[in-house]
């Protein structure tokens, strides 16, 4: 039997939190896993040297993952070709706007064999069309790509706090669920394995628009009983929506699994989304400057997500149909009433 | 078409919030219902002044909803028996220590055709024998009894605060459930129907173990991964629990439901169960001194359904099969290390 070799693309909070689990459990794993951990670390100078030979040195990713150990058999590379040699199992671990430039360097230095895990955020919208990052990748490197999404904030998981996650395999390759779970799962991080790449892969994106929603409530200063009505309701939401687009996802993955329902609730309690909106309704600043302000300049995902599906709702002529994400892009985008906010939900 | 009258049993903070919005239904509805809604109130004195007579002079339930014009048709009489006269539309909503007596009283007065309501909380468990009110209810007066429940804080209900609930009714009598929410719904009070009575009674009573357990967490200063991972968890145990011991129940009142999903939400958001456990952590204080100290003397209910449903569960030689109500009814009754508390789940 040949072992599979990991390689982590991606080493951000999430990716060195993902490297340091994977890290142990190959060892634990010794005999389905090759030893070494090689992560694909986007290069940058820290102090003056250089971030991989920080994280090769120290054991730490000092910038994203500070006071951690990553394990000694985790090898930092900034070279993605290099680090993607002979690699049979591929975690995706950034944020999507580098996917295509990284498919464009591993395109055909793909080991055979290989299976592919996306973990990144969001998905992929164009007027009509929608993708999720693990069909893109699938496609593009002629691999099956599973998809793992759940209530995982990276600091909480790299600190052992219980948590748990969703991994959703191809539809008949159970085995690639069995694999990932071997990978990934550890006494206090439990994976769940699920028959759904899709539903899995865009839970997480759709839940930012529920979690700017309940945000709105609590600027509002509506209670518990408005914002768990707003939570449901969003919930369902993102259930139907992706059963009318997407084939073959299945209910239980947003009813039922840390993809769906869980991180469906932590967003809506914690989260930047949550809190930019609930500040957009408390101060009266417009999400541009919140940008600014709060998030350092990156963009709230969740008001760009309820844009994108705005946009293919009317492309497919299916505007009306999603009441809350049609209420959350009018208010973010159309200055529309905030008051008007639970109006015909 | 003869209209059904209504009489409200019971008069707190929900029961007043609901004689209130049926007073206002009965009106708008006026083809439907007779205009005078009936309220039993167990009598006390205000002030040197009978509790009825205020209200049926100020028209407000100054003790358990101040501030609220309950409408010139909403009447408090103090004699049950003479409330229930010729009623066709009974709703309980009382606290449960109560039923018994009340149906004692009221046996062998019941209008012909008359049907019940419950919105009663908890459930009713001898060792091996568990009971929803509703049921108890029907059996006692054999009339058809549905039940209400939800996201339902009383206060943000009464303030006109979007929320929504869940009425279950008898399979098969779906007129049932279009009769309660004729009577029930507005425009920020939204009513879903579901042809399940257990399930929407079942889920008001477990909630609060999940609640503690979500109270536990945030006393041990876990995060929102570890809070959403235990709700989604209680989640499914309750649904699990219901449907093994109950024939009808539906998952859907679990997982999609303002009775379900969105009413536990709230409940380990807010609430006294979730607020006292975290303060049980936090102080070391005793559950017995905790609520002397906090609820005014008054019973914590998840921590005493959490034994029931132990009890319960060792009568029927299910021990081990709800990991998460286990740990809960472990810590809070017999010094089990609440560290211990995502352990094995």
């Amino acid at each position: 039997m040949t072992r599979d070799k990991v390689c982590i693309i991606g080493s951000g909070n999430w990716g060195s939190t993902i490297a340091m689990i994977a890290g142990q459990n190959v060892r634990k794993h010794a005999d389905a896993f090759d030893e070494r951990v090689p992560v694909w670390v986007y290069e940058e100078m820290i102090d003056g040297k250089k971030l991989t030979d920080v994280i090769n040195t120290t054991r730490q990713n000092v910038k994203y993952l500070p006071g951690y150990d990553l394990g000694t058999n985790v090898e930092a590379i900034p070279d993605l070709a290099k680090a993607v040699e002979g690699a049979t199992a591929l975690v995706f671990v950034m944020p999507h706007q580098f996917l295509d430039r990284c498919l464009a360097t591993i395109e055909g230095h793909i080991a055979p064999g290989a299976r592919a895990i996306s973990l990144i955020k969001g998905v992929d919208v164009h007027g009509a069309d929608i993708h999720i990052f693990a069909d893109v990748i699938q496609d593009r490197l002629g691999i099956r790509c599973s998809a793992l999404s759940g209530a995982n904030i990276a600091s909480e998981v790299a600190a052992g706090r219980f948590s748990e996650t969703t991994i959703g395999y191809r539809k008949g390759f159970q085995e690639d669920g069995v694999l990932w779970k071997k990978l990934f799962e550890t006494p206090k991080f439990k994976v769940q394995l699920i028959e759904d790449v899709s539903g899995v892969s865009l839970c997480g994106a759709l839940k930012n628009v529920v979690a700017v929603a309940a945000g709105l409530s609590d600027g509002l200063g509506y209670g518990n009983n408005t914002k768990s009505a707003i939570m449901r309701i969003g919930l369902i939401e993102t259930k139907n929506f992706c059963q009318e687009f997407f084939s073959d996802v299945l209910p239980e993955t947003f009813l039922e699994e840390s993809a769906g329902v869980a991180d469906l609730i932590t967003s809506c309690l914690g989260g930047r989304n949550r809190k930019t909106a609930e500040a957009f309704v408390k101060t009266g600043k417009s999400f541009d400057q919140l940008e600014r302000e709060m998030l350092g300049g990156q963009k709230l995902q969740g008001i760009h997500t309820a844009k994108d599906v705005h946009i293919f709702l009317e492309a497919r002529n299916r505007i009306g149909a999603y009441p809350l994400f049609d209420k959350v892009f009018h208010i973010c985008w159309e200055d529309m009433d905030v008051n008007t906010l639970t109006d015909d939900l």
